[in-house]
């Protein structure tokens, strides 16, 4: 539909007019806004009510009239190294795949995400790629590859055996990459997050939490290998299928850890994101400040008020509920948990644990919010400005997911009116980043 | 004298029919009941009596009328990987015998325990054969090898020093597997614990107490070495055989770390089973809130008050001080303090370091309960359910050690009348666990 | 059928009544002989023609007139740490089964062994599980658990690169088991020779050859791991499906590489086994002087005249061209090939590559060799004289196979007449070694 | 100019039908030629004379009448890990660039090179990447990411301190990834051989030959790092500019050495590069039999008539001569030998050592062999059959470089009559890689 507009153009600033702009602060759609953007900051100059009776816009200008124009997406929780387990189940993306496979597969999932309209990814660890994520961050920044502004955890913190590649065969010498950075006891912690600080991190990210004990009742994960005959009850109090005896979640660290590491990454200015599923462990991390809660998949007032009371910010990651959870009942009940925290007025953020479901795909988390009840106007809060509070605010460096003076030039463009269709988040037009148009008919500008 | 019943028959549910059935909670031995059990789920359906005048029994339903039915057994101290010390000192056992021929005795050991009527073994500590009773444990409930349904604790922790393999030649270059996974000061511990859950634990275990100053006084273990000519006086306090001059025990662990271990088990809803002989000892760790004392082998009336006030249960392997001790006063005190902690209301548990005395030998301890003068119901009680109470309870994921609904369906069936013979004990002649017939005619079904 | 006799029992010389004995060298059934055993040496103390009329025989003595008596048989070439591998591929086995888990399995698969009658095995390789069979063999001659008597490669010797557990995550920090003692060039080759003596190896067996290039093409061995969409062609020269351009076996050592293997281990007198399928491998390994090919699997002209001419016996393992060619036609040309071997007058042994047919059905291998058109005579003498031919002969330290005086008391009893029904071979019905009962009425005796 | 045709619609065989084709054997522009292909396979099923007075070609068939059809081309010597030196030195790339950014260019390269025309690349080395080429080949091989058919060399066989990062701070403990695998001595070289092989390697590269000396007089590489006063004389013999004594190349390996090397291989029917630039270094490494000589850039009559008697193929590089020859007259040289070489007969391949040129230029290399004099009919055929021949012919496993039955559908569509223009070389229109359109209207097809 629109011309090919060369990348390498835009030295000078230019003007962006469009006719329905999201104002993802009042939570309105605005009529007739020219947005004047600086292509060599990467920010906007201006954004103004549009001269009365624009007439033919002329290049380098862009006329986005009759579009839907949103402040770039933010997914809040994406694994740029990881594709759907679906595929492959996170075992062998993590044992079997090569390290170049993986970096390549990032490659592809970074463009995936960009042309879905997502111009920022909060990427919440390598799942055994060690600090590669800094790499692939680092390269996209450098324009060697096209995709998301990346925020990066590098590997997340885990006590001793929390977080790790089950396999059986150790006495025998198989070794495999470990998936988290192992730490315990708050001097540990606080060194365990002075590590990632130090490789580059972006956010800190910590289990609270995890199904540690699974050698218990191993899985059999190979051609042949042999169930447990008689496993223990599988469903867990009252019917809930993820706190079950075969293999609770537990957390991973004690309260006095949680709070070292907070204290250690606010120190330097750096969020904190804890992945937490149970009450027990979302209400110890929401004490602990941490800045979001990962999952809080359990339904629970008592949840919800401690994440209002600390002002934590929840990101419900509903994908992975609709991906997994076979329980039609308590899917259902995790959205509304995610609904009524909503209306708590705790602040939400979206992110798909991409890569769960396939980058690309990242607007299925969106989908899944309309699903919950939750607004179209809340929705998008959380997909843009909402990630940006994710990313830790101002102190990530940029300011994006809102379109105002000096805030990141970032701009997805959707066909249609939004508002009357949300197949509209799915139509993918245009999609500008830090200024410049990356993607143009829905395909790359390379 | 039964025939041959094929272990793959059971897929449909059956029933066994007794005229004496022991129950665990009531203590009393119940007259013609019959039991309901699901070999695919491995519960028992229901408990009702049995039908008036019931007739002939008919394939599949099980006839045990004329036996004494028990719940299976509970071994709830073992070690899978040991043999009779008599045979082979642990030095050797642990130093010498190769993995593979420990692994493929521990094979052997599973089945003769089973033969003997335990269905459950709670092994504590594979003693220098690194987690491989993960392994031993998982060939079980996998069905590639018979046994008793393990609970395992794969290595100990202890501090530095505290338990391992004595040898001289360290300089020298001579290397031997650890004992135990060494952690000192409190992060340290936690540290140990979450690497024990990690690795699939079952249970914790601790020593918070051992001889660890044998290198003082070394002993000669090989053929030439030279004793020490004059060694320190060999009989203790009050002449307690234990508490000597020569290695007396001495804690390994201060309060704070017991505390810390005890923690840190139990916020991942684990069970904590505590090496301890002396009162200093016991007192510390059922004060950090063990589940159970293994041993506490020195009569200590404070010992005695502290586990009851903290309600641990007591696991007093009477068949180490049997083996071990040559002083027949001191067995006897060893007998006398098991007797009044059942008096006291302690919650007991049978288990015999099983290994030291040879498995298949378990029964040995429930013998040595009965000389002690605990009642045959109360020592019944101590090889079941106590045994099931000592794996955690419901925090181990089965219910086992009664026969009632939901419950296990683990028997074992005794020839004669239990109550009017106790040799009836080692009369085994059909063991069911799962709700499957494992041994028959005192011979493993394969 | 018959009555229990206690192991122990035997503590004297006693008689065993045959009506139909097999004579390995003079290739005939002998009539009414009668075998006297000295269980406490092993050995057989003489074999005359039985008492004319001999009436009832009473106990100890056993009266075996009716069956169809033979040498215990020898399975030439056996895995005892593997199971089938249409259960779980050979990856599988190595990488994630547990050590522990193998080497419990190893026990079954003795114990089958045993019971379809073989009293010896040839264990070429433990295939990543070090020299574990070392303790396997060790724990049976032991009597720790029953078993053939093995005789043990322990690891196989390949050159650099040559037989490995095939992964792609190197760089991302995965490890294996090696599956083979890396040696490359004389120096190298004598020393990997003499590590294997060292370690106690009954046998040395190498790799001459194999598709060690597999990683060019790699197969897809995870959930989700792709093809390569364009392979090579896969059919090879000649429509040969094994020298095909995908991943043709090719050499691992050049000439005198392979004559410095074999020079070394026979100054040790040690048997030498060479793994090779092309006339190429099979040529250059039975020149260097090796005493048995295995496999030899492409059919040759050369490769036979090169085996008569060097005396080298052929381990032809049919079970693997049964199990694994789908190609039909091929099939049977390589059946012919064993064939025609034999009519050469070269030496033959089977030996299944067991393990890949599971252990206890080791006589397939046998009917294979019927169904190739070799005679029922020179099958079992393959499979007895021939066994231990291939384990060294009088290198190996005991005579059997045979039965005569001062050979090993290995005997196995099978229902019926054998020369009227070779299904017989499938009904074992006592087997003896070293002069005890080890498996009656089909049962290992225990 | 043609319409975007789906990757993914080729599910049948198809014609291409051609007015102007390219026979690399009898070096003829054939007429009208109609090209049947089978994308399922990816081979050609047939090659025949167009009908007469075809008309309108419909969906699937593609009419290609009008451009100059070639073979697609092969670049013999690549490494798609390298950019540019005058972009980034290589010391900066092998040693500063992270393994991530390495791994994401390598996949741009891939890209580049596939819409130059490119199909495929003899990939002669990481540099530093270990083997991550495998990686690369196969995310290609199983469509994970678009690019050329890669035959990789892994890492390159050198002798100790022969091709290494060279830094200065090895005792102060920096440390830096290898440069290649180092073996010296006969046995060691197999080893090196074998190792290559079994990682996966499709031919093995050796430097027979290298600046190795560079320490003696070491370069300035960082801000600040003085230069040797008084350096040696740096024109060399006969005013060469590359034999000269400031750091002269010399033989890495003696003629024993090759001879080991090149026989290994051989007998792993896998192709022999050789880095040779000297005459002495050519010589040796042709008479060991090599497959390739790379580079020999010093002149030399007897280089080339060994290179003749031994039937090696030559691969000149012209590109590096190119690029880093600041004397012209040297450069004009060096085309010479090239142009020479063609003459007497010597097979050539044309690769331009390329991220030197980079990638996407590889054409430079075709360019400067017209411009040394070289016909295009012999260039085309040094860039497509003499590039097969190069990665060792049908030991490859595939064939391609010719349009012919059963050959690989490989082509590479020129804009205009590349007879009359040879600037065409640059103007790819579409290319087709194994039947498929991967490039169409010069952008990749994804």
């Amino acid at each position: 539909m629109h011309q090919q507009i060369p990348h390498s153009m835009f030295d000078q600033p230019y003007t962006i007019h469009t006719s329905l702009l999201f104002n993802s602060r009042t939570l309105k759609f605005d009529k007739d806004q020219s947005i004047r953007v600086n292509p060599k900051t990467g920010r906007i100059i201006s954004v103004t009510s549009a001269t009365p009776n624009l007439g033919t816009v002329s290049h380098p200008d862009l006329d986005l009239r009759g579009y839907t124009v949103l402040p770039g997406f933010v997914d809040s929780h994406a694994h740029v190294f990881v594709h759907p387990y679906s595929e492959t189940p996170s075992l062998h993306q993590e044992r079997d795949e090569s390290l170049t496979e993986r970096i390549l597969r990032a490659g592809n999932n970074a463009k995936a995400g960009l042309k879905a309209g997502f111009t920022t990814y909060r990427d919440l660890g390598t799942e055994g790629a060690f600090n590669a994520d800094i790499g692939v961050r680092d390269a996209i920044n450098r324009e060697i590859i096209p995709g998301p502004r990346l925020f990066v955890a590098t590997e997340a913190l885990a006590s001793s055996g929390g977080y790790e590649i089950r396999q059986e065969n150790k006495i025998g010498g198989t070794t495999v990459p470990r998936l988290s950075d192992v730490c315990d006891g708050v001097d540990s912690v606080k060194a365990g997050v002075r590590r990632r600080l130090g490789a580059g991190a972006d956010v800190i990210k910590f289990y609270a939490e995890y199904r540690r004990r699974t050698l218990r009742f191993p899985q059999p994960t190979w051609p042949g290998s042999k169930a447990i005959k008689y496993p223990p009850y599988t469903t867990g109090e009252e019917g809930n299928p993820i706190l079950t005896p075969m293999n609770p979640p537990s957390t991973l660290f004690d309260q006095e850890e949680m709070n070292a590491i907070v204290r250690e990454a606010k120190r330097a200015k750096c969020p904190v994101a804890s992945h937490a599923s149970s009450p027990e462990a979302v209400i110890m991390a929401s004490n602990a400040g941490v800045t979001t809660i990962e999952h809080g998949s359990v339904p629970s007032e008592e949840s919800l008020k401690t994440m209002k009371k600390n002002n934590t910010i929840y990101v419900p990651t509903l994908c992975v509920a609709d991906v997994e959870l076979d329980d039609k009942e308590y899917r259902k009940a995790v959205l509304a948990h995610a609904k009524k925290a909503n209306e708590m007025g705790i602040r939400l953020a979206t992110g798909g644990d991409t890569g769960v479901p396939a980058h690309g795909d990242n607007v299925r988390e969106l989908e899944l919010f309309l699903e919950a009840g939750i607004s179209l106007e809340d929705t998008i809060r959380a997909a843009t400005l909402g990630g940006w509070e994710a990313c830790g605010g101002d102190w990530c460096g940029y300011r994006f997911g809102w379109v105002g003076e000096g805030w990141q030039a970032d701009l997805v463009v959707l066909e249609g009116d939004l508002r009357k269709d949300t197949g509209a988040l799915r139509r993918v037009e245009i999609v500008i980043k830090d200024g410049n148009v990356v993607v143009d008919g829905g395909i790359i500008v390379e």
